[in-house]
């Protein structure tokens, strides 16, 4: 929550924090901006109001962030961009020391933000070698205010949240639906998968569905969804081959997380479908997911350290004779991650299920739940995620309403 | 051109590159990875081919960019990721300098990359601190090799940006027939824009048809467009209000800078129109701003530096009697901004149209023309922006091709 941001800083002894930035996407800056764009820099002192700095341009969409505005103009800039025109590395040093000392920041002060490294590390580092009275804190719990700021939601962000999950969950629908309106061309495993006129349905054309129904519904989807097939499926971050032909009894992993076009904040969720019957390897597979699926379910509470569900998961796996991370480090086949994260404004941040995840779950914490099993030289792979969340009370939410069939039938051609 | 990457290495003197990245959209990984996904680093010592190391999970996608895929376990990474799992600072920072000892890292060396600046951070800064023979180079011109490669686009980038260029003229097509085969409620300045039912036309409906003409087309649009009205109009970077109903008379700004959805190429174009009959005052402001647009077209060629063209540019409005950055630095009235910049795969990059703009321009060159003049507290702005790029024969050509008209006619309800 934006409102804890004194506490954390005075927490951890901080007397400033500065939101670096410039046109790369940046989330820090849109959770204290409120999403508003730009490409200028925030700096908050504790128990003052944050002070947004942008180019004269973009003063109007900065003020919709509530923030106090002023540009590089108002801090006397003008004499810098003078001096320094053909020195863009002196300028950005100037601009740096400069920042800082009109706005008198000083002491204990930690950099966030995100941004080209060429062009912050000079500013960081005009800053850490000047004359100036500031300690850089880096690293350690000060660098995380952040995180913990972003894993406990508030209300509005969990009625955000709760739209992105619905309008996701009526593009998989819409997707399931284009799917099982197709035939198989034959019963046989493999058989081409086609529409009326017996064309062959790509997976180019089944994103191109998802896309377009992405955007109809108010949603975008930056990096575009997992939509894999056989063993592109068993490679958990492969995201599908435009021209391959959906198959008859093949495995799919869709996994889509898109975010809300308004506001920014995610959904996250995945199904794994097999058009027409699954095979029974895969059948079981399957069965072993969603057994440790509605267990975690089941288990999940406010007071655990998130570790304990990736052990829980670590345990189930191997004990089906599935090779793990913790049993096989560095393996490619089997359950191959951690079983889920948090999700916000970024598809992932704190807190996270795995087994780094020392601290305990919380009112107001939003994680995926994401079991999965993966064996790309056999050619399958199998993920199962919803978004759940505690709310003030700890009571736990299921955020993806949406079913858990494996197989999708076809219609058969006449 | 990425093909120039050793010579602009040696030039400078450099003996490795290491691109940094996380999750954050990252231009320089894309562009060495050919648009290949994850959250990997690059690294590509003097002469050698670059070795992108992911994460076990990512490997697929990465194989696709053609560069040598390694992970960190096949660095070794295993015992540091046990050793240090309840540290993750110490976790990164050993990372770090075992990435730079198992690939033998040594000598100059500089970073590109995007990410978040707490994360990254402690990686250069591990380097920086460390017994490694590695002497970091910041700034100066060996931090701007990305920039020279960027800005010289070969014949398989062109190619792409005439498709996002056809595809964008499309939209802007699609959304003027959409503009006008609506009504004015009336022949007065400021009548509400209605439907053939009489609802009112707000910027949020048009939004919406751009977004989705923009999904349906196949590119990507990850900021959204510039569709502002009125006084929004005269703030160059004001995105509009979506509840903003369409006026009568009123100069819309329409700036569309969507990208390629398959490999993130950029288009880049503004229009300015007026619905109805443009108010005399506005269509004087159009003229001067078309003015200079052609002047400036006839002009560009290569061998020139870039900030000829925006010097003229000021000269032009000056002497019309508009302010300018020039005349009065921080001005938010009159012509405000620099003339144009690079386009590829970021919407800004190298060469520029500014006054800083001193280099040369050159065969293979995409820039932006985009003259403006702005007077919010008057209620319009305008700026026509076309992407133009130079042959290998230094040759110009306008990317663009979409009419100039101000005024739109409205149909009239009977």
């Amino acid at each position: 929550m934006r409102a804890h941001i004194d506490r954390l800083m005075a927490d951890n002894g901080l007397d400033a924090i500065v939101v670096l930035g410039d046109e790369t996407p940046n989330t820090f800056r849109n959770y204290l901006a409120g999403r508003s764009t730009g490409s200028g820099i925030i700096v908050k002192k504790r128990g003052e109001q944050a002070v947004y700095i942008v180019n004269p341009m973009e003063i109007d969409e900065a003020a919709k962030s509530g923030l106090k505005v002023v540009t590089p103009y108002d801090l006397g800039a003008a004499d810098i961009y003078r001096a320094y025109r053909d020195d863009p590395d002196a300028m950005r040093r100037a601009l740096a020391l400069n920042t800082f000392e009109k706005l008198a920041i000083k002491g204990r002060v930690a950099f966030y933000g995100a941004g080209e490294v060429h062009t912050l590390l000079p500013f960081i580092l005009a800053i850490q070698d000047s004359m100036l009275d500031v300690e850089l804190v880096i690293g350690g719990e000060a660098a995380t205010i952040f995180d913990r700021m972003y894993e406990t939601k508030d209300e509005d962000e969990v009625k955000a949240m709760k739209r992105a999950a619905d309008l996701a969950c009526q593009v998989v629908r819409r997707t399931r639906d284009f799917l099982t309106g197709h035939f198989a061309s034959g019963a046989k495993f493999g058989s081409p998968v086609v529409d009326a006129a017996g064309n062959p349905l790509t997976i180019g054309a089944v994103k191109r569905f998802i896309r377009l129904a992405t955007a109809e519904l108010g949603l975008d989807d930056p990096e575009g969804a997992i939509f894999a097939q056989g063993r592109d499926a068993g490679m958990p971050h492969s995201k599908g081959e435009e021209d391959d032909v959906l198959q008859v009894g093949r495995a799919i992993v869709f996994d889509y997380f898109p975010r809300l076009s308004e506001n920014g904040y995610f959904h996250d969720m995945t199904r794994t479908w097999v058009l027409g019957r699954a095979p029974a390897e895969v059948q079981r597979a399957y069965d072993d997911v969603m057994g440790i699926f509605h267990k975690v379910m089941k288990a999940l509470k406010v007071g655990e350290p998130g570790s304990k569900y990736q052990e829980m998961t670590l345990d189930h796996f191997e004990a089906r004779g599935h090779p793990t991370q913790r049993s096989h480090p560095g393996t490619m086949k089997g359950y191959v991650h951690s079983l889920g994260h948090g999700l916000g404004l970024n598809v992932h941040e704190a807190p996270g299920l795995s087994v780094y995840s020392k601290a305990k779950l919380a009112p107001g914490n939003v994680v995926t739940v994401e079991p999965g099993l993966y064996y790309p030289e056999r050619g399958y792979g199998i993920r199962v995620e919803d978004t759940v969340y505690f709310d003030k009370k700890g009571k736990l939410h299921n955020l993806t309403d949406f079913p858990y069939d494996l197989a999708l039938p076809l219609k058969v051609k006449r």
